[in-house]
């Protein structure tokens, strides 16, 4: 019932840390971009958002696991899955994948939960109807 | 019974994201850098510690909530606790609070526990005894 | 008779800054990408260079001028090109081009020097002769 | 007949990358902190400038020279030193240094030009006067 949206990319030397693994909290852009193509995906530009219509999103909590360190020119795939649509948050389900090793690898996964802010005075707001519709869409466009 | 250790910071340009706040992954940064902070003040160079002993503290779960936002040019503090001292792991309570607004607001807290790897292969390592007991010694430092 | 290699990218909230526009510093991210992109699209891997041959490239020198902002959302494309191939070094001009607008623009451009180095002591080193072939080859390769 | 400002920094793991060393972006980080501490030392807060005057500083061309690298744990300075003062536009000479090695080194030392754009816009703006003038006096503040 819920679509599975997956971003690929690569690890470059400003990801990593002199651990020579990706520095841990470099997960959270990686997701945070993934969600901006599935955002994009569904129709939907942030800046627009934000410049229309006064709405942005910022994330409310974060639970990462990290299962295994990515390195220097690993190729990766970070997945969305939207676990809950509400009012004005959406809780996602986001994992980043190790393609380029012998075989694919759960490098970290974790529960998002981004909350709706009126631009003006940060304080929560309604998502606007036509991206919540919009949201909706690409939750069960792929369910059987 | 445990120690409450501070960090000042200020919030940089580079901090900041064009919603006008700080950008949620760089809490991270602000996160790790009072527990390096920590640790040094506790006597432990993690360059020493990686060089000499083949041992490094990778990051292992985080569970962030952010309750406001931080903006350009604010101070802020970061606060430091021990939860509980493993073998091969440390768990930490840690906070962002703002203190160049009218009273101090709490913007960010979670939970951090931090494993200890060998830096040869990045499998879990007990952690050294005299860093477990420097650990031990800062806990217990300032309890009544 | 020098190739020009294009490597594209989006920016996400990550590479902004609370001035509404691409933080500055982001740049040398981008292109570091971008030539990251070029050595592999030539056959070369740093993490192999790295641990097997101990050598990896450093910057030495850049010089950057930044002509117009990038936002949030925009796409962008950055050129590479080589000017210069030496036995230690390598002179690069690039490029970040605004693709989303209504006609290409010129965002930012500058000259960067990077230098082989030795991994075990990070002494200038000279560029190990299969890659300095495969720089050669991928200047030559669109020549007329 | 110059001031001479200078702003202490620590090295953290979020600052190196793979090689073990400082990622050469980040100095342009560094370089900004301390402009932006020389700003407030010389009363002027960046926040107010862009919320009450509309005015910003952007960053025009960065000449940079990498001299040696910083390791993880390593003390710096920067350095900040204003060359030109024009009328939309200041220009620095920057430096860092290592100070937790046998003896001071000069790391990275470069030029970088701001200008002073109106918010709204992004156009070139002249600097406040009250700006200019407390800039001004901090150049000549210290001369003998």
């Amino acid at each position: 019932m819920e679509m599975l949206f997956r971003w690929p990319l690569r690890v470059y030397y400003e990801d990593t840390d002199t651990g020579g693994i990706v520095f841990y909290a470099n997960y959270l852009k990686f997701f945070e971009r993934a969600r901006t193509e599935w955002l994009r995906a569904a129709g939907i530009s942030q800046q627009h958002l934000s410049e229309q219509q006064q709405r942005m999103f910022v994330v409310k909590n974060t639970t990462i696991d990290y299962h295994a360190p990515a390195r220097l020119d690993d190729s990766l795939e970070i997945s969305v899955q939207v676990k809950k649509l509400g009012r004005a948050s959406v809780n996602f389900v986001q994992e980043a994948w190790l393609l380029s090793g012998p075989e694919p690898r759960l490098l970290c996964s974790g529960e998002i939960r981004i909350g709706c802010v009126d631009t003006t005075n940060l304080r929560p707001a309604s998502i606007p109807e036509l991206v919540a519709a919009a949201i909706q869409h690409s939750i069960t466009a792929s369910s059987p």
